[in-house]
């Protein structure tokens, strides 16, 4: 699609065309909505003023890309978005060259913009790195490491600043205080009340000439001072959804050569009324009823979360020193319940992982127990702190590891497969997982009395329920299930321990199940009694193989000297898995059990 | 020691003493120099004013807390410091409960802070948290994740901000420049410069009143606006030399019940003129004269780090495209060397590495050869960025892991002995390592024509010398060294092979040695042929032992169904390793080649 050519009253109308398309298809397929609805200005905007094929569009989280992805050849593909074989909802080179990077997690977008115009500029290529980044984003810390190069260099870099008071859930921290203050133009306000008290009540009566000249003099001092001290200029508040304002403001932010963040005030949902200026609710949606805003819902099971932050409530209650920490994921870890039932104890950080674990590390050494509820995913982001600031000082903090496993159609930058893999070589740490919503109950029981660090797991949505009658946890005790008469032994952890199950009724054999319940520190002894009965053992996990749970129990079994056991792992094979419904997922994996039943020889 | 009666007079002659103390040791043991005698009499303030007993105190980093251990019962003690099994030379609650926090990497305090200054709310216990950060910290990211909440929150906190203008190197970014404007006074000079000239200028002649109170007005604007704006009083900057200044000010902090940064201007090395402002090579030293400043070094064989350093220059001459970065380790990773050849193309960031990650990753995608220079320790604070923004998109960006392995002195918070665990299971990811210098130059070489991620590893100081003649690296294969006529197979990786090369050399048989070279991909054709003449194999690496190389060969073997080897590591058991002389911390585990000649059935 060429806009370079359209006028304004053209692109106002594309606009109008690109959200309607976003508005059918999310209605349909789920996807991110208000944020990318917020951004279609801003988007059409960047493509008017800069050029896509050489000037590097970096979108940050990229939740936002939609008005992007239809801008570029892909209108007609939009349709697929987000599922199996699909588009990606993110943005992703193999996809079109359009799409500079992959993102899904926050606040790497200005790094990425420092790296481009470093390359530029040793290229000697006209180019400028154009960054679009919510205000959410900007309560990470990488933001500041990169803003701290970039205004130090001073490349030419435009930041678009899509500022919708929002962060997924309500913002959080002193600098989205200081951003609102700065759209609400209570910058000024709180200047003047600074300077003018002293000075302007004390002009000699009739002095306006030099009234007005302290005032204009006041605004000299930008709003965006915190950025113009960091070395990056500062335009702004402008509004981001009037696209003749952004066009003419991008091409003054194109035309300074120096870094620059372009400061846009925008609506979230903007142009679908029910979603306008929502918070949480119609970020991340499913598929709903355009008419009337209803979300088509099947009456599903109830997800893990929820058990999790029920469980965590029962805790809470009970003793007054549980305490937990979001990194700004409120109700999808189910925190929200607890913030608002102990505001005092429980709290959202914002996008700040290596913040949240660290704090939560002194008030365990203060005596509390503090839960850090995270996705998997996004505990990536604190594992030096998890290393240096939890497990050397033995301190029992618990990670309530969310998202573990496959997500489904947010794909390969959300996926929560590695987890086992970075934790369980951490001195002092303990792994645990609940194969189900009643062992999850005890398994946060159990948390509560231990004296170390340790990590809980558990899956997206709802597990499936299992009949076993749920025994408290022991500190590195394993279940047997049930016993078999072949030699083959069903070993599970976490919702695997379903899939082993699903799998022993498919298959001819009378089976033996156990449930690991820890891989850290392992059950050694019964598995090693098992393997004079078994010698014959299937890991079920939804980890990744390498470094995982079957790993675990080779390491295991070779401390032991045990060389009769054969042992084949039904883990994650060494690839990123892609996005879409998590079952055509698995299947593609071949890991469903009607698969996996097939592999058992 | 009770200094809360000493007068002023008693408390500088305090400061005396244990400047000189310091000295003494740390010409002995070396350690961390020029940071704690700069701190010396913020130290003696903060125990003068606050309580050790009931405020907690946080040492950044903590290098700088030399004075600190002093004033807390360790006086005698302290000329163990840094020595096996003597005192750490960061805090450590193990030691002293007047040591809040071990403490190693940098910016973690304020987070700490602010979890406990929660915690202390919530027990109803009158007690500020005080927090001594330099301002090299100030550039990590979670510093802002920290004052993001802290200034929202509003909990009483004191932070002391000791400001001697460097990082461990020269001081990078735009923060640097910021805090060191406001030390020169310069940020009133810009401030007058935006206001005056449009108003002064043009007020009545005589209006001398009128000007001054301009003048005064501005200097409500505090020269620490950016800790304003994020909810943070600001005092500052005093001189943190001058005792009656610092204990004065530190009162008015204590007394006001907010949130504080008192930014104090320090010089480094204080009190020792041949080494007061000077940059990195006072930092951390090794024993020196006293009287000269000369450096007691021995003469020692080239470390691999200078190795790496020269490979790097040779490829970087060759190839244009060769860029890489630091984060604030410019002469302990040898980039220094290549700073200083090539400006352009090698940077260091500050301590930021989410961001030195990143930004080479957008540099991969634009056709260059990042090489990310890092220890081991410190790219756990990158971990997500490796995983997000290099492994998904599958970047050929070289990370350069030094201080692999043991690392001596600075002990367990500086072990290099995760990486191998942490980055093995990744996709996309290449692990392999050099085993003495001539293999370095090879796989630096090698590096250059991968076109995927990948990591080298090498040690801290030299590597042993090998009499092996060094073959090109080639993906995924491995080297026997020698073949043997037992049965026994000793399998070397990185600094492992000289370790496995010495044992044999000590056993009375005649023992195959193979160099592993690649963990990932791993030589499963070489090592399964192997396996049919000897199976009785032993794994030489410095690395945890779970999820490490002897992990990633029992899972090889598995996938073969392989049951007739017996694999023995010597990697690391699941503790965290002591402070020491390497040889001595080997000792202690076990690792020195005479002691495994005998762990060798």
């Amino acid at each position: 699609m060429n806009i370079k050519n359209k006028n304004l009253g053209e692109l106002e109308e594309l606009c109008a065309d690109i959200r309607q398309r976003i508005i059918d298809v999310v209605s349909i397929n789920g996807g991110h909505f208000s944020s990318t609805l917020g951004a279609v200005e801003l988007t059409v905007a960047m493509h008017k003023v800069f050029d896509v094929q050489k000037d590097p569009f970096i979108f940050d989280v990229s939740h936002q890309c939609y008005p992007h992805k239809l801008l570029t050849g892909r209108w007609e593909e939009f349709s697929t978005i987000r599922q199996f074989e699909g588009l990606s909802g993110f943005t992703k080179p193999k996809e079109s060259d359009a799409d500079y990077f992959v993102a899904g997690h926050s606040s790497t977008s200005i790094s990425l913009a420092v790296g481009a115009a470093k390359a530029k500029k040793l290229k000697k290529e006209a180019s400028i790195p154009v960054v679009m980044i919510g205000d959410g984003s900007m309560t990470a810390g990488m933001v500041y490491e990169a803003l701290n190069e970039l205004g130090d260099i001073k490349l030419p870099v435009v930041i678009i600043l899509n500022d919708n008071e929002m962060s997924i859930a309500k913002p959080i921290g002193s600098i989205s205080k200081y951003l609102s203050k700065i759209l609400a133009g209570r910058f000024y306000q709180k200047l003047r009340e600074r300077i003018d008290k002293s000075i302007i009540q004390k002009l000699p009566e009739g002095a306006t000439y030099l009234a007005k000249k302290i005032e204009e003099s006041m605004k000299l001092i930008t709003p965006g001072i915190i950025f113009e001290e960091m070395g990056v200029d500062y335009i702004g508040p402008i509004d981001g959804h009037n696209l003749e304002e952004i066009i003419e403001t991008l091409e003054i932010a194109k035309s300074i050569n120096k870094p620059v963040i372009v400061h846009a005030k925008t609506v979230k949902g903007k142009g679908y009324e029910i979603a306008e200026g929502q918070h949480e609710q119609w970020h991340g949606v499913g598929p709903f009823n355009v008419e009337t805003g209803e979300f088509k819902k099947k009456a599903s099971a109830k997800s893990a979360t929820a058990v999790f932050a029920d469980a965590l409530i029962e805790l809470a209650t009970k003793y007054e020193n549980v305490v937990g920490v979001t990194a700004a994921m409120p109700s999808g870890t189910g925190i929200d319940k607890l913030m608002e039932k102990f505001p005092d104890r429980f709290w959202d950080v914002a996008i700040a992982e290596q913040h949240a674990i660290t704090s939560m590390a002194a008030m365990a050494k203060e005596g509390f127990k503090p839960f850090v509820t995270i996705y998997s995913t996004f505990l990536q982001r604190g594992y030096d702190q998890i290393i240096h600031d939890v497990c050397i000082m033995g301190l029992p903090v618990v990670f309530a590891i969310d998202r573990a496993g496959i997500v489904g159609n947010d794909g390969e930058t959300h996926q929560g497969v590695f987890d086992i893999s970075y934790l369980r070589f951490l001195p002092n740490m303990v792994l645990f997982a609940p194969r189900d919503n009643e062992t999850l109950n005890k398994a946060i029981e159990f948390s509560y009395t231990l004296n170390k660090p340790c990590a809980i797991r558990y899956p997206r949505g709802a597990f499936a329920q299992l009949d076993f009658e749920p025994s408290p946890f022991e500190l590195g005790k394993a279940e047997v299930l049930k016993e078999g008469t072949s030699n083959k032994l069903f070993i599970g952890y976490g919702a695997g321990v379903s899939r082993a199950y699903k799998t022993e009724v498919l298959h001819k054999e009378d089976i033996a199940i156990v449930d690991l319940r820890f891989v850290k520190p392992i059950d050694s002894e019964l598995l090693l009694k098992l393997s004079e009965k078994y010698d014959d053992w299937y890991i079920f996990s939804d980890s990744q193989k390498q470094g995982g749970v079957a790993s675990a129990i080779l390491e295991m079994l070779n401390e032991n000297n045990i060389s009769k056991v054969n042992v084949t792992s039904f883990e994650y094979n060494d690839i990123f898995i892609q996005h879409g419904d998590t079952k055509k997922v698995e299947e593609k994996l071949e890991l469903l059990p009607e698969q996996l039943v097939n592999k058992v020889k």
